[in-house]
């Protein structure tokens, strides 16, 4: 794979103009923006410029809103809804965090049901940005039928990624964002793309087969992680993140989707709690005192420890050179 | 392994005496008693009266309080908190359900701090009794140091069960109740007492490495189940059950516990929210729709569904007879 580096100015420069120049408007484009280069800069490849060509491709066939305003109201002191106009998701989370946050300060726990968007990137900007503002975040999303639920042959969950983050104040929080799949379609995609094998267990071909070709997989379907177990975690989210908030399941999202290679269709299930209000003051030192057990145990390391170690660096990103010629491709 | 039938009646009849005859007064004994009965009943022998001896021994230490009388209060309007009064979890949780689900029904989300507690029983009686009502249900505990993080070599969660149960208006709600460990202890237990092996990643012997002899792993720690994911759920439910609780961590009761054999003092993380506010009128068709699309997927079998066919028998239930004998003689 030929690779060329870019630094995230240029990544920003890229993604802004793909995005303004395919019917995105300034705000629009200035929330997606910040994802693609919040994952280039973390080192989360799959959820950054990867992800512009289906961003643009939803744009142009008019799926997507990209003027989209949405709209943030409150069902109950603690129930915080967001319609998303038909857009992105990525406003709709910004507009729609400051209530979440606010309500969970006063309550102690709050619910956000976004509805109406079209969710393309990694969830731990949205569970970070509660975090940071010192309270437990956890988001989840479902998408297209891509999983069969284990000891099944026949897709029904997406790859229903789960996020939780924990916050650590004068620190980065510990995040966790991770595929309930075995592993995500979008690195499947890209070990399709470089001519990778990846591990029986993975997935699933059309027929229902193990396989270790992730294009078999990708036109077959994946596995949840961890069997059973995993499979309940991926259903949990399923059920929260379509069932709970009142949007699409994954089955419901392939059958209205038009295939043009963007997000379908969404809802999103973010829940915002008060540790403060919950545990009481010295909550904090309570658990500095954890995590400082879990880092002197040798070979263990907390989840998101390795994109916050990205993120500090400010050397140019090695992305796919047929990619960025592609996105060029798609500005003019 | 010699078994023995007992009914129903005689496993509640069993459990009662040796409660009430260790120093649990009729309210506390009827709790445990439910608990015991319903383990038993759904087929969870790990959790029936398998617990009997260990909830025994921390009676006679005197670590539990066999008369707790658990307080139920609310820090905000929704957030209730429960202080056990340093007795066992299932009276606490009876007398808090209620006003977390007055909560949830009114705000749409709330959440449940039980502290001052000994839980040492499964975790979806609680998660159902918030079901039944119409309300999604989530709960966790930790316990005691038994399992190493991924990657890590000494033990520092407990294993973390996570329970989550999604109402069914008319059915059994969906619920699930796992330990975030490839096995429950439980489970490492009644294999080392029966002779058997368990699969390599359960668990590493005392020197960190791995085994399938369960008496090794017992004496040594426990894995989480799937890797580097489960890990991270694994850290999720310690976060929450200790942390966002303000209660003991895993590490801590280890440092605290009088190793009596029975469970240490320990919290509760518990969660409802409402459908019916969140998603709106039409949530249960919505989603029963789903269910269908799941149960027509061959080999795919919803989380509980056994334990509900299990609870429609009425036949005795095949009980380790050196067991049945034990407890009878802790009756005396």
């Amino acid at each position: 794979m030929t690779t060329v580096g870019l630094t995230l100015e240029q990544v920003e420069e890229l993604a802004t103009r793909a995005f303004s120049q395919n019917g995105c408007d300034a705000e629009n484009t200035a929330a997606l923006v910040r994802t693609v280069v919040g994952a280039e800069r973390d080192g989360s490849h799959s959820h950054g410029l990867f992800r512009v060509p289906g961003y643009v491709a939803a744009l142009r066939s008019g799926k997507v809103n990209g003027s989209a305003n949405p709209r943030v109201s409150l069902k109950t002191p603690a129930i915080v809804s967001v319609h998303g106009d038909n857009g992105f998701t990525p406003l709709a989370i910004e507009r729609g965090v400051p209530a979440l946050a606010e309500a969970a300060k006063t309550l102690g726990v709050a619910v956000m049901a976004t509805t109406h968007t079209h969710h393309f990137a990694a969830l731990w900007p949205e569970t970070e940005m509660i975090a940071e503002q010192g309270l437990i975040g956890m988001a989840c999303v479902c998408y297209m039928p891509y999983m069969a639920p284990a000891g099944g042959n026949k897709a029904l969950f997406g790859t229903n990624p789960l996020s939780f983050a924990w916050p650590r104040p004068g620190k980065p929080p510990m995040a966790f964002d991770m595929a309930t799949a075995a592993m995500a379609m979008g690195e499947v995609q890209i070990a399709a793309r470089d001519g990778h094998k990846v591990p029986i267990g993975t997935g699933l071909d059309a027929e229902g087969r193990l396989t270790d070709d992730p294009g078999a997989i990708a036109s077959g379907m994946l596995l949840p992680f961890g069997g059973h177990k995993g499979s309940a975690i991926a259903l949990m989210v399923e059920l929260l993140a379509a069932g709970a908030v009142g949007e699409q399941f994954s089955f419901e999202a392939g059958e209205t989707d038009n295939k043009d290679g963007g997000p379908p269709r969404g809802g999103e299930f973010m829940l915002a709690i008060s540790p403060e209000l919950l545990a009481g003051p010295g909550w904090a030192e309570h658990c500095e005192a954890f995590f400082e057990r879990f880092d002197a145990i040798e070979g263990a390391r907390l989840p998101g420890a390795r994109r916050h170690e990205n993120r500090l660096s400010d050397a140019p990103r090695q992305i796919n050179a047929d990619l960025v010629e592609r996105i060029r491709a798609l500005c003019d």
